[in-house]
């Protein structure tokens, strides 16, 4: 049985080869999951996560159970995650885990009947963030992920999808990484070979490919907070883009949306298209 | 793209043309929106609207994404209004917005990628309530929305269902309109040509074609409480009508629910059948 | 109109032939109830209940409109129980009420415009738990209920589950009871004629071929407690079968689950195969 628990789970053929097909179908619908039934287990609500999975589901032809309120139901009545991920995964072909303990996923998986896609579990992993987010720079890049100069601004402590996604970078060649954060949000993964850390955006901006802005995680007890001015996004070169994990706080002023360069409502729809084929894979 | 955001995008024959088909088609089932995605994005809760929405969607054979509890999530997160629907708009096909702001549909039609349906903002404007009120006539008055009787009566300061239903009927020829509320709560929308103000029921009633009794808006900060006795509402002729926008609280009795002018329960009923249609004339 | 509101409504035969038919067909996907529309009305949520009820309907091809938080919308209105139903009649095929108050499906059924089936209706009853665990007996006593010796342990006095399995097995031939549990929660429904009340559980599980083992109410205002231990579970005999309503608290460890006599999980496959059925026959 087929999990996506971290993006340890994903080898690198994998991942080229959904990207290709996301890169060709780009969303088309079909019929291919007909029957077949998901069930959103959410822990913590998260809107746009749950619709991305559930646009997915229905693009081919698959059906989903919605459950957003858990903590309102079966948990309030004493019932432990195990118990209700066995219990789910007899009704359905897949379960989508979103929780807020780092460690949730491998445990459901771990009795789970049906595979399981982690989410996101608290401040650990999101493996489909760090797919789609690949496929964007595979997507404006030529298929290419190799060369690449990257910045990653914002709290580098807190937010997993920089951990995630710098781990998936860091498996291509030549890849540059510049960290920009505040002394007490410093990135404390392990820090790729070919990396720099610096305070100040304005002394890397001008040579970044991708510039990766990271939201201010106020739920997960970050008071840090900061705003990218319109005349520093403007300094990134013509052919670079700006990626967000979104939702965002003040990081991106919303006059930068319509800039060409802002790739993160792209990021978006492209989420809708790995997913669709990552649940293909999974099911069939 | 279309978007329907007040009575006023929706043009007589527009209208007429749905109600017909409607008529016509009375709710029946088919596929023509297979593969289509709504999403219905409320950040006030709204059983019945969802709901019809919901059922007209898969009536023509299209899915729903059930968003109930935005403030819940991205909202909790910091996200504006804006954000929210551009990424919803990645997702789908139509967004059904429900907001406890006026203005909020007209902001959300400015940066959608997909059309917008306003389900309710605020006291603002409500037109699917609107379209189906006119059909709930249409239908009972052998498709015509002329030369009635209309009585309005309750809360008509706060309600939004009444004003927009006026703007609709005024509309159509000679047409007589009775306002009926405590002062404190008298219709301040423009009064159109063929109408007074009367403080007693009684009064009028006898020479009512279209009872419209509006719910106490309790929600909206109205303490003002009615109630319709059997004897008051039985005085109305026999072919006329009583509506009611639903929910109700103590302004009709249930008891007069069996009575053939009762046609608050048909209002439901057609609702769906009018939302079906118009979302096919939107997706398609 | 076929309405589900207690196991008194449906017939020794109706069962039969619903539970070979459950067994033939173990849950196989089906278009038969394309286009139909159920909407699951729970005011008290249950996302077990409500998850089995929308993959059932989904397997046989129906769609689900999902209302799980029926007392944040409508109801904050200040809505009736009968207005909700009566609104929600007028858009769908079905309605499936889970509510909190004894009584509430009958009320229901009084004024809906289509079938009702009750999902658990306070303390009073719960008809397709019963139908699913006597399908689990049926299942794995080859297509008998009679000569059984039934084990009920925990707390008997609030549990409607019990009441109403109960209520089922002494339809049947030679069925022996062990009602098991502390003083002050002793089973208060009409006892069956071959019954004993213990109060220590090893004096009848050698010889027990059911064990069924209840939850802790503490919902609904109970304090006990119990544990049994694995080396308790382990003295049932080798054919026999272990069963649990769930959400279990402490009665089970989960070290039991693996244990081939532990059919809980078994349970809740079977409710999905039991229901879709029963959506079927309702439905068409």
């Amino acid at each position: 049985m087929f999990n996506v628990l971290s993006v340890d789970d994903l080898s690198q053929d994998f991942l080229i080869s959904l990207w290709d097909e996301a890169y060709d179908r780009k969303g088309k619908r079909n019929k291919k999951l007909n029957g077949k039934i998901l069930t959103n287990l959410f822990y913590e609500p998260s809107t746009r996560t749950s619709s991305s999975f559930y646009s997915a589901m229905k693009l081919s032809g698959g059906d989903v159970i919605p459950i957003n309120n858990v903590t309102f139901s079966s948990v309030s009545k004493g019932e432990s995650l195990e118990d209700t991920v066995k219990t789910i995964s007899q009704m359905c072909d897949l379960i989508v885990l979103r929780h807020n303990i780092a460690g949730s996923a491998k445990i459901a998986s771990q009795v789970s009947g049906v595979p399981i896609i982690n989410a996101g579990d608290g401040n650990s992993e999101h493996p489909t963030q760090t797919i789609l987010d690949g496929y964007t720079i595979y997507h404006y890049f030529n298929k290419k992920i190799d060369n690449l100069n990257i910045t990653l601004v914002g709290d580098l402590k807190n937010g997993r999808t920089v951990k995630s996604l710098v781990k998936l970078l860091t498996r291509f060649k030549n890849n540059k990484f510049n960290f920009v954060s505040p002394e007490n949000l410093r990135f404390d993964g392990q820090l790729p070979p070919n990396s720099s850390e610096v305070s100040d955006i304005n002394k890397v901006i001008e040579e970044t490919d991708i510039l990766y802005v990271t939201r201010v995680q106020k739920e997960r007890g970050s008071k840090y907070n900061y705003e990218l001015s319109i005349d520093q996004l403007d300094k990134i070169p013509k052919n670079s883009i700006v990626m967000h994990p979104f939702p965002r706080v003040t990081e991106i002023p919303s006059s930068f949306d319509k800039d060409p360069r802002a790739k993160y409502f792209d990021q978006i729809k492209f989420g809708v298209w790995c997913r669709q084929i990552l649940l293909e894979r999974i099911l069939l």
